[in-house]
């Protein structure tokens, strides 16, 4: 269970044909609309079709392109220890990332701050459960907004040795987060030749990319460090309102990004990524945990499969606005699906809240309790002879009281999984401490988590090098194209 | 995904045959305690080994009895559209049962009462996600506890038209609920050659069968009902605390059940059942939706699926004292791993609360939720012309606006999975509305489907006639010998 092969095929080899088969024919005869000019030049001399802004791809070059990304890849970490290999072993998941606002029960909702964000880092780094950290786990609304970015890979650099998404929705940005990495890793050439983060990068779906995301992908992949591509879905607002139809549009535009990432430079990592769910018609938001994002995960995965690339998607994903029943209802949808696929990469894993407009702690305590419950069943059954207790059934004997039994009292610290969230005591005993619901249980637990955070320390001189690029930096003017 | 053949594979081939044979010894070298003259009695007869109370099987006769059973049977309901074969088709699911209290938002906790029952039984009735209804969905304690079992059957058979699972906990409770069934079902005869009611049997773990049970059991069997073999094993109290262990106490006791039955009438239906989970050492209480719980349900239909008998396992059992997000992250667990499992048979499917002391109603409603989806999920990934939707994709073309388009406007209604229950509005207008959790939003849910509840009705001439055999029997003293 949870491995790349057992993965369950909602998607026959013929339906992943026919997807595959008309991606190709978007891509080839309606193309898509790249809004950058370097990039449509770079295009036009691969002999891709350029009229205007749009191009459209020959399916043979996408595959061939495509064929060039490696199936797996490392990224390196501050600290040697946490560095990952993308692709093998169990998915690597890290914190939410992107919401404007912060909530937990002490302070309520509120605008996202710096101190928020460091605290998502430090929560982050405390936890096993988490391999990485995202850049921007929450919008540190009291700082600039034109250089902010840099305070968000700043903060995750300092406060954590894992390695890292940088932040980064503008060429600028994502140059700033390539420069701020070459710092801590030793300069651009050893970043190219082991790469320290990865990048995110959204098409503006259906089929445009825009100056800005084009811009940072070519900013990541010129510096050689990951390049994860995601078409963000959603049926019924930018992709049809079907499955089958969001998908072939998936596969298209994942496939165009990795085959221009591919271009300029090859062998650069990249990333088949899905998000994908639908419209809510009745609020016009997106809807998570729902049938249609179980598919989209589960199916995504096989398609990166098929075209033998590490696979993003997935999370914690809810669009309840409270810790509520829901909220951990819409998270296991989620989670399970993402766990069954085998999923590579987990951005969102901990702390999404309201559709992904709040970082929430509480929320965040939930999601590792389901990881850390995740992580057990990925363990797999026990059969050493210890374990088979036939020797402790014979001496019991039927009707015999494993409770008081030497069998049970040495073994149950480490064979029983005692959820350090979920306690329930009898329900007066719960009545006589207030009822409380999970909500509660969940801010202690973060609060705990955060107090277990060790500062893993940042050499002077390299915090002095970032502070003096940020500083530099602050007083440039950032042109943003458009 | 969630069919018999593609069910995760926790345990390997060997594993499974390590747990097979421990089974066999246990049974043959440890053997069961049977507190049943005449079923030993007849165990002996047929060559297995008694001395006093201990009872030691010959492998090869177990099976041997395991292999008269059928791999599917069909069980009639009152109305011949609601009869369903158990063993084929999706899950057949079913409400709580057993709970000592009821639970609402409006009345509170309290001790069950026919009325709750009923309206359990009604619901059960009103929703097409349950096609299958329990008796005792809660204990109706303002009854004679001496005879409402047959209240229980009553509520059943007078609310309903559905197929059920009988209340009886003893013979003479099993005796009656045979004869209030053959009484709806055209007598004895009928009933045993197209069986009309399942019995859940309970050996007193670990490898006791105590004189209650297995008198229920040889009752049932005797009529030819489907008899539910269920081990109800906590690892650490009636297993040892490892799951491997208790997995062989499982088949033990489940094949021994098994061919009792077979022993008393050949060929009679019977069913691997599961209950399995770990006692949360702290309070010393069954945890349910954990890491054991989830190993319990996917290997138990792997060993049922070996023995070729049909399985019963899982349910929305969860262990929280409040329908939050503790109660629904842990029926997600076990809701998932039931459906992996491609089970056959679920119990508790809506309205398991508190370990299974309290029947909720608002969590009954939320189980629904998810059975719907699930439901949804099964139905798989559409691949239409129209799904695909290439046409509407070019009609769009790059940046086209979906949500406006006259594909997504004639498709969304039938082709978008939008949740009854889990309704967000955004937070300003969720926190005009006072920021209900999901709970507030089940009690509307369940008052809906209780509203919606349609009377099957019952020929007065068979009410009448059922109304006479309680009457007859609370005028009897209950013999229950033990």
């Amino acid at each position: 269970m949870f491995g790349r092969d057992d993965a369950p095929q909602v998607l026959t080899e013929e339906q992943q044909q026919t997807i595959h088969e008309q991606a190709m024919r978007i891509l080839s005869e309606i193309g898509t609309d790249v809004l950058h000019e370097p990039a449509r030049r770079l295009l036009a001399d691969a002999g891709q079709r350029v009229e205007d802004e749009r191009v459209r791809f020959d399916p043979d070059w996408i595959m061939e392109q495509v064929a060039r990304a490696p199936t797996t890849f490392p990224i390196q970490a501050r600290n040697p220890e946490r560095s990952v290999v993308v692709g093998e072993g169990p998915p690597i998941c890290m914190n939410v990332g992107g919401p404007p606002f912060a909530s937990d029960l002490d302070e309520g909702r509120r605008s996202g701050r710096l101190q928020d964000h460091d605290t998502l880092v430090k929560m982050t780094q405390a936890t096993d459960l988490l391999t990485f950290v995202q850049s921007g786990a929450v919008e540190p609304q009291d700082l600039d907004v034109v250089t902010r970015h840099m305070d968000c890979d700043y903060s995750v650099l300092r406060w954590s040795d894992k390695p890292y998404t940088c932040y980064g929705t503008s060429g600028p940005k994502a140059r700033d987060a390539v420069e701020l990495g070459a710092i801590v890793f030793g300069g651009h050439d050893a970043i190219a030749e082991r790469p320290a983060m990865l990048g995110i990068v959204n098409p503006n779906s259906p089929l445009i990319w825009d100056f800005r995301m084009t811009d940072a992908l070519m900013v990541w992949a010129e510096a050689g460090q990951g390049v994860v591509v995601t078409p963000f879905l959603l049926a019924g607002g930018t992709s049809p309102v079907s499955v089958a139809g969001a998908l072939s549009i998936q596969v298209a535009e994942a496939l165009a990004g990795v085959a221009l990432a591919q271009t300029v430079r090859p062998g650069v990592p990249c990333m088949y990524g899905s998000f994908f769910t639908a419209l809510d018609m009745r609020t016009g938001s997106p809807a998570f945990g729902t049938p249609e994002s179980v598919f989209g995960i589960l199916a995504g995965a096989q398609l990166a499969r098929r075209y033998e690339l590490p696979f993003r998607g997935g999370g914690g994903l809810a669009s309840a606005n409270s810790v509520d029943g829901q909220a951990a209802a819409e998270t296991q949808m989620m989670l399970w699906a993402t766990m069954l696929a085998g999923t590579d990469l987990v951005l969102h894993a901990a702390g999404w809240l309201e559709g992904g407009l709040t970082a929430s702690f509480e929320k965040f305590a939930l999601d590792l309790e389901l990881l850390r419950m995740f992580a057990r069943l990925r363990e797999g059954v026990g059969f050493s002879e210890q374990e088979l207790a036939f020797d402790a059934i014979r001496e019991m004997g039927p009707g015999g009281l494993f409770l008081a039994s030497d069998h049970t009292m040495e073994h149950f610290k480490e064979w029983l999984d005692m959820s350090p969230l979920f306690f329930t005591p009898d329900f007066a005993a719960w009545q006589g401490q207030g009822s409380p619901t999970l909500e509660r249980n969940a801010n202690a637990a973060w609060k705990k988590l955060l107090e277990s955070y060790e500062d893993p320390g940042l050499d002077p001189a390299i915090d002095e090098e970032l502070q003096e690029y940020m500083a530099k930096r602050r007083l440039e003017p950032v042109v943003e194209e458009d």
